[in-house]
């Protein structure tokens, strides 16, 4: 069964995508630690982000640098923290979360749940600084 | 001023060094979260990760792998979590951390406080599988 990734690349799961090529996508957190907090996803669809490819790893990094400077533009912070854990969903992803003390990364803490008109805002602001 | 990571690059300072090429090296971080907590660092001293240029970044994460895989054929564990956060030393670097659930990767828990000996033998069933 296609992972809920899967689903979202595929427009089966609606999403709040704010950048896109034909290998990647980046699209908002739902029950985001911060605000901008952004999923980045490989489109191949691997449970552990170690298993990818060199190429595929190396370009997923590069995809997620550029997403990151966007997020950065859009909601003012210090810089942006990485985080990869993927206990959750068997499809690897790269947390990009904007932060500005290092509990901001910290995912024990209470998320955020920001309404879809919000979320919608946030993702059209990360896309004009792509 | 030369940052502490490039000061264990240049030998000036001891660490446990797990593994090593030109551009790239990775060695144990001292105040562990879990046991075989890595570090991995670029020798190109920029402070933020995406202020690594591309290359430098994709590079990273493909020596990150191969590190990783060698972490957890040495520390059994469910997989190898991945954090940047990066306020604290003005030189970009990934943790790499074993994991068996998510709150192991919680930068707020309290660090574990292995001996020399210990950080050592770590290091030493590290580098045997890589």
């Amino acid at each position: 069964m296609a992972s809920i990734f899967t689903r979202i690349i595929n427009r089966e799961i609606p999403s709040h995508i704010v950048a896109e090529d034909e290998r990647y996508i980046a699209f908002l957190d739902i029950s985001p630690l911060t605000t901008g907090h952004t999923l980045v996803v490989p489109k191949l669809e691997v449970d552990y982000l170690f298993d990818l490819d060199n190429d595929t790893l190396a370009g997923l990094n590069v995809f997620a640098k550029k997403v990151a400077h966007a997020i950065q533009k859009a909601v003012p912070c210090v810089r942006i923290g990485v985080s990869v854990i993927g206990l959750e969903v068997p499809h690897a992803h790269v947390h990009l979360i904007p932060m500005n003390v290092t509990n901001d990364v910290n995912f024990s803490r209470p998320k955020l749940t920001p309404t879809q008109a919000e979320l919608s805002a946030v993702a059209e602001a990360i896309r004009k600084n792509l």
